[in-house]
C-alpha cells in the first residue's frame, strides 16, 4: 500500500497558518510579477500565483510585457522594483522569449528581494552552505513534503532526473545538505533506467507525460513527480502513476503533489522576504 | 594497460605556455596569499603556491597571521587587497582556526579577485551557467586533465566522493555542464562501494589513505584521486594504486596527479584575473 504525498492539503495548511500570521501585519507583504510574452502555461502559473497571493493577503502586481519586447526595457524595470520600497520580492516568470537573456534578467534582480532564490549570490549562498534570501520555490517545496511524512534523507540515494537551474541543480544541493547521496540524470545520460533502479527516492523534473514507467524503479522507493504536462487538455506527470504507485511506498500525485508546494513555497518566501526587507 | 594521467608533466606544458605569456607584459600579475596559524599542511601549500607563482613570473606576497588571529583583522586585510590595485588575486589558505568563519572571510573576498572561484557570486554564477571570474582550481585542474588525455564525459557516470565546498561541489557542477551524470557520494552515504562499481568515472576526494580498493571499481574506469595523506612521512592518495591500477583504463598517480593541475590552474586564473582587471 503506497501513501499519497497530499502536497495540496499541506499546501492548504501552510497557506492557512501564514495568512494569520500576515493578517497581524500592519502592511501586507508585496510581490511583483514580471510576465512576458503570452505563453499560455506562463499565464495560467502567473493567475494561481496571483490567486493564491491575494487569498492569503498578499498584494501582487503582475507586469505584463509583449512577446517582442527588448532587454532593456525588463532590466529598466527590474531596477525600478530593486529600489520600490513597496515592493518586497520580485519574481520573473519564465521562460522568456528568445530575444532576453534570461542569466541577465536574473542577474538584474537583487538578491534581497529573490523570491525565487535564482541569482547566483542566493545560488552560491546555498551551495556554500550559508542561508540565502530565498530557496527555489520548487525544490524548497519538495523538501517540505517529504518532511511533512516524516521521509528520511540521510545516506539515502535520491535520484534527480532533470538539471535545470530552476529544479534539479539547486535540488541537488539542497539534499546534499541534507546527507542525501544525490545522483543527478539529464538527457545525455546513457541507461538511465540501471540508475533509477538504484534509487531510493525519485524525482522526476522533465515534462514529458509517463516517461517512468514501473520497470524504472525500485520496490518500496518514493517517488517524487515535478512534471507537468499538457496531452489533449488533460494534465498528466513524468510519472506512469497508475501503473508503478503500487509498486512505492510514497508517491506525489500530479496534479496535488509538487505544483501546489512550489506555490505555498513561494507565498512563505514572499512573506519572510517582507520581514527581513522591515527589520533593516 | 592503463593510462597514467600524468599532471606533473601537463602542469609543467602549461605552467611553460604561461610563463611565456608572462613575459611579454609590462606589469606582472599579483597573488596575495592569506595564511592564517601553523598549519604544516597550510605552510607547505602555501610554500608551494608561492614558488611556482614566481618561477613563472607572478609576483606573489604571503601575509601571514598568527593562530589565535581575531576575525576582524583578516576581513580588514581583505577589504585593503580588495581595494590594491597592485593585487590582481587573493587566496585565503583553508582551513581556518575555528574562532574565524570561514564562510565570513570568503564572503569578503571580491568576485573579481577571487583566484579560488569560491564566494557566492562565482559559485552561484557557475551554477546557471554564466562565466565567473574564476572556477574552483582543483575542479578545473582536473577537467583539464582528463580533456588533455580526451577523456569524454558526455553521458558518462562521474561518482565524486566528497561534497566539500573545494573539490566536490564545484565539479559536480562543472561535469554536470560537461554532460555527465554526476553522482556526488560523502560520509553519510550507505553502501558507498555499490554505486562507485558503477562509476565509469570515480573521483575520490576524501583525505585517507587507500580507502579505494580494487572490489570498489568498475573494470576499465577512469579513476581520479585527489586525496593526499601523509603517514609515517609518506604521501598516500586515497586510492590503493598498487592494487587496482592494472584495472583501470586511466588513472592518477598521487603525487604528481590531480595537486600539480590544482597549483597550474591557480596560476593560469591569476593572469586572467590580472588581464581582466586591466582592461577595466
Amino acid at each position: 500500500m503506497t501513501t499519497i504525498l497530499d502536497g495540496k492539503k499541506l499546501s492548504a495548511k501552510i497557506l492557512n497558518k501564514l495568512s494569520e500570521e500576515i493578517r497581524k501585519l500592519d502592511k501586507k507583504p508585496s510581490l511583483a510579477v514580471i510576465l512576458v510574452g503570452d505563453n499560455p502555461a506562463s499565464e495560467l502559473y502567473v493567475n494561481l500565483k496571483k490567486k493564491a497571493a491575494e487569498k492569503i493577503g498578499i498584494t501582487s502586481t503582475v507586469l505584463t510585457y509583449p512577446q517582442n519586447i527588448d532587454e532593456k526595457t525588463v532590466l529598466d524595470k527590474i531596477s525600478e522594483l530593486n529600489n520600490d520600497k513597496n515592493v518586497d520580492a520580485i519574481l520573473v516568470q519564465l521562460p522568456l522569449p528568445q530575444q532576453i537573456n534570461s542569466t541577465n534578467i536574473i542577474q538584474a534582480i537583487s538578491p534581497k528581494k529573490d523570491v525565487d532564490g535564482f541569482t547566483p549570490e542566493n545560488i552560491g549562498k546555498m551551495s556554500i552552505g550559508v542561508e540565502p534570501y530565498a530557496y527555489p520555490c520548487t525544490p524548497k517545496g519538495i523538501l517540505t513534503l517529504l518532511e511533512e511524512y516524516k521521509i528520511n534523507l540521510q545516506g539515502k540515494h535520491v535520484v534527480i532526473i532533470g538539471r535545470s537551474n530552476i529544479v534539479g541543480k539547486p535540488l541537488a544541493q539542497m539534499l546534499l545538505n541534507k546527507d542525501a547521496t544525490v545522483t543527478i540524470c539529464h538527457s545525455a545520460t546513457t541507461n538511465l533506467s540501471d540508475i533509477t533502479k538504484t534509487a531510493d527516492i525519485l524525482i522526476s523534473a522533465v515534462g514529458k507525460p509517463k516517461i517512468i514507467k514501473k520497470d524504472m524503479i525500485k520496490n518500496n522507493s518514493v517517488i517524487v513527480d515535478v512534471g507537468t504536462s499538457k496531452v489533449d487538455g488533460k494534465i498528466f506527470g513524468d510519472v506512469d502513476f497508475e501503473n508503478l504507485s503500487e509498486l512505492t511506498s510514497y508517491i506525489t500525485p500530479v496534479p496535488g503533489g509538487v505544483g501546489p508546494m512550489t506555490i505555498a513555497s513561494l507565498l512563505v518566501n514572499t512573506y519572510e522576504l517582507s520581514k527581513r526587507m522591515r527589520k533593516n
